[in-house]
């Protein structure tokens, strides 16, 4: 057996390590047409920002530990030009030498990964104008930073792009990110950003939402980018985030079938169109296994495991790999933001039927001191109840939830199961009603009707004749502070003395801060006939959506 | 509907919101022996501490709010003496008063939660012994510290003791903590708490494991803790947290059944041996999911649902308990241990086959600083791969990983499930290779075979003449720290080129530091034709064992 695998970093590597334990006679043969093998990739922004402050700790092994320890012949810069499928002989250019040659496969994986994508604008190419891909570009990034950045620029509202506006503003470099659509981290939900949005602003990061970078100028200080609504944002640094593109060329110049956005399309053993080729990681299409949809998900997790499913069905093994559910988090200085799953978004597009909720719990009991709020946002299937999605976004705890929601999707779960999940407690831990849990109850209590539940944005979209009787039913302080629309005081602990107040002919929606004395209001009301529900998280939910609008400039 | 509930804090209370969420028609009297509802008992030892600063904090409702928000007859110092089930009726104490007088109902529900065991040794009722249940409790404690407590000793070395500890050290006082087993946290496996051990020693807790409290006497200084041992320890402080009894004795006088370690017997509706009287929380006999046991778990997460669902059955809702699984953790300083499901000893107890695995990972990815190790252990089915258990000792991140592992259990998933968890990656939060599929990866490896271990526990129990060729892998440097037994060193990376030199006819155990390398020391070697395994968890298990077994004195 004679493997040959392209690409030597997360999908690479791995398959090439499995490949060695399960067959120390295999020929393998593993090309990288860059200098290092298996670097962290997802360390990259931490390098330059200098939390990580050695380069070596990025290099997870070396060609040399993958020679001894592997008996892999480990062949860097070394580029794979073409595939003779007919002949299954790879043809390669040694980058250092420039001399070409042959390689004869039995098998061949592709893990050629993505690259960034960098648009046609005038001024792209000038000096000071980066992508983030790999160690050469890191060093070019912080020799720059070195140099003395007053100024950066990061184009793209992604996740490279805000570690890397933690880590500059962590250097006093003053950051812009210039993000086109109306909304940053574009897998969320928009209303689920909003705290991050107001993290980069606390931290002093500009952020021009809606705005496109069209151009970029060279000046005497450095740069100029130049957004289409006319602003010129000077800078000695900028790094276009803006997505990345499969590098599928020599896949297509050997025929093998790519998909719509250029993913190599496999079967669920990651097998190409030819039996013989198998592709991982950054470079394929995955199959979205919550809807379904064919997707390009380029993350560490996915093609490290991707690498080892590949190379077992090289040697022999049926293993079959089971989709991504695009589970994914972000760092933003103390801020956390995370998802897995489908969004709401996406179940809309793909006309999923679905029901919501919003929770905004503690991260530990309340009780013990540093609880630090979440909001958590679930969705699932309106009849059977299974959990479709989740996105949670806080501080400390909010990685742990998402985790356990991940697998609960992953275990095909439902909220109903969500109310019995025993967690671990402890007060610094969680609370004996975990977020979860409390998740489960708001969403089963809806689905069993006796929580019915509206959500903020369908409120808010209905015209104001349409609108039910909106009923705060907090304190008089808390609604003095700020309510929803026109709604009528009535706090829960006098709400059964006033029944009498209320239009028996009206829909009522009751509101509290996150949901839970709306919920106990909606229980009395109900239980004397009032046609009442939940507006789901409350007013905290609102100030999502609201103080969401309102930061689009 | 007239409901009574016996017991107004974790259980109790949460049936009482549930039954009027349910119903606003619903007659509801809650009884509370004690002068408070609803305190945060897991906070007990952290107000002792100081590290919740304000009693108040403890304090989760208040009577006053029960009766405006939930319209419920809270009566606080109130004791329920006896059940007249032919009658429906029960007899009620005002404590304040000394008044009694019968109160009728159509369901009850006793929350009447468990004691601390007080055993009966000389000096048990002298002043500056304690045991810490509520707040009356945690009142005296709090009195006592304030009054100066140098020395403390503290008989138990479970949870709360422990908790306990913590907050004494911070405090500046000298304890003690005596512990009648070889074992500290018995609901773990003894090797398991081992860091935890370490950790009491590192802040100068003396912990003579193995010895029993016998006495206490009086002395012009305090107290002074007679151990069976002779060993005699000055106190001015001493609690007993060895345990707690289930409160039965209403139930057992009015004829309920009781399991034989006290607990009150509840069919899968949390219904009593009288159809018309529930029973939740610390009082009640539940099952163990796992080992299908009926325990007694005195915990306050599946308290409250307890009382959930028995508010739900008694407002003729059908809804079932699905039992418990034991999932507990426990914090001292920055150390973490937590389990959820079947420990090693249950398994064994129940005559359940059974497999286990260790992984030592890091909490996230080692680039990125601040990564700390934990030590996992899993357990799983032989066959089927079903997880059946899993206990994590460390710093941050085990709780995560143990509420992960605690939903794989309750869906029940298998360790090749493990595998495929698509679990949340940035470098700060984890990695690509999450410990979850670490342990998955390795787990699974031995059932398919590819990857054969031997337990620690297993091969020291062997005679030196049974025992495998035992093989180090590790490099000299490592080798020269401390080696299992006998061992012979063989790099990892000078292994092929040695095979001539290892015995074709013995079975051969390879190991490392924590599995990687004599993992692929064992692919390398069985390929090769040798019976080899590798050692679970290589030489931090082993030291794990040693250092337990040495730190009992």
């Amino acid at each position: 057996m004679k493997l040959l695998i392209v690409g030597g970093v997360a999908g690479g590597a791995s398959a090439a390590a499995r490949a060695r334990r399960l067959s120390e006679d295999a020929q393998i043969i593993l090309f990288e047409r860059g200098p290092d093998v298996s670097f962290a990739n997802c360390g990259l922004p931490y390098y330059i920002g200098g939390e990580i402050a050695e380069r070596k700790k990025l290099l997870v092994t070396s060609p040399e530990m993958l020679r001894s320890r592997f008996k892999l012949d480990v062949r860097i810069r070394s580029s794979v030009e073409a595939i003779d499928r007919l002949a299954k002989i790879v043809r390669v250019r040694d980058l250092a030498t420039g001399r070409e040659y042959e390689e004869a496969y039995d098998k061949l994986i592709l893990a050629t990964g993505a690259a960034p994508f960098r648009p046609s604008i005038p001024g792209i190419d000038l000096p000071g104008v980066f992508t983030l891909r790999n160690l050469e570009d890191t060093d070019r990034i912080k020799e720059q930073v070195h140099r003395g950045v007053k100024q950066a620029v990061l184009v793209g509202g992604g996740f490279i792009c805000l570690e890397l506006a933690e880590n500059f503003i962590r250097r006093g470099i003053s950051t812009t990110v210039v993000e086109k659509n109306g909304q940053i981290l574009t897998p969320f939900d928009n209303e689920m950003t909003t705290p991050i949005v107001q993290e980069l602003a606390n931290k002093g990061v500009t952020l021009p939402l809606g705005q496109a970078a069209e151009a970029l100028e060279q000046t005497a200080d450095g740069l100029v980018v130049c957004l289409n609504s006319g602003q010129r944002i000077p800078a000695q640094l900028v790094i276009f985030g803006i997505g990345v593109r499969p590098e599928n060329k020599l896949a297509v110049d050997a025929g093998l079938e790519v998909g719509p956005r250029g993913g190599i399309r496999v079967n669920d053993h990651l097998q190409t169109s030819d039996p013989d080729i198998f592709a991982v990681g950054d470079a394929i299409e995955v199959k979205d296994v919550v809807s379904g949809d064919a997707i390009q998900v380029p993350l560490a997790g996915p093609a490290n495991r991707q690498g080892r499913i590949a190379a077992d069905n090289v040697l022999g093994r049926s293993v079959t790999y089971r989709g991504t559910q695009g589970t994914a988090i972000l760092g933003f200085f103390e801020r956390t933001a995370a998802i897995t799953g489908a969004s709401e978004k996406v179940l809309r597009r793909v006309n999923r039927p679905f029901r919501m909720i919003y929770v905004h719990p503690a991260h530990h009991a309340g009780y013990y001191p540093g609880a630090e709020g979440m909001t958590l946002k679930l969705l699932f299937d309106p009849d059977s109840g299974r959990v479709l999605g989740a996105q949670a976004v806080g501080g400390a705890g909010v990685d742990k939830r998402i985790d356990v929601l991940a697998v609960a999707i992953q275990a095909g779960m439902t909220v109903f199961d969500l109310e019995e999940m025993e967690l671990a407690y402890a007060p610094q831990y969680g609370s004996a009603k975990d977020p979860i849990n409390m998740a489960g109850f708001v969403a089963a209590g809806l689905l069993r009707g006796d929580h019915p539940q509206i959500d903020v944005a369908a409120l808010m979209a209905l015209p104001p004749n349409a609108r039910p009787f909106l009923l705060d039913v907090r304190t008089p302080e808390e609604f003095a502070n700020g309510s929803i629309l026109d709604a009528v005081n009535i706090p829960v602990d006098e709400l059964r003395s006033h029944l009498k107040d209320l239009p028996a002919d009206r829909e009522i929606a009751a509101y509290c801060q996150v949901g839970q004395r709306g919920y106990l209001a909606t229980r009395i009301l109900r239980q004397a006939g009032f046609n009442a529900s939940n507006v789901s998280g409350g007013y905290k939910t609102f100030l999502l959506y609201r103080q969401g609008n309102d930061s689009i400039q």
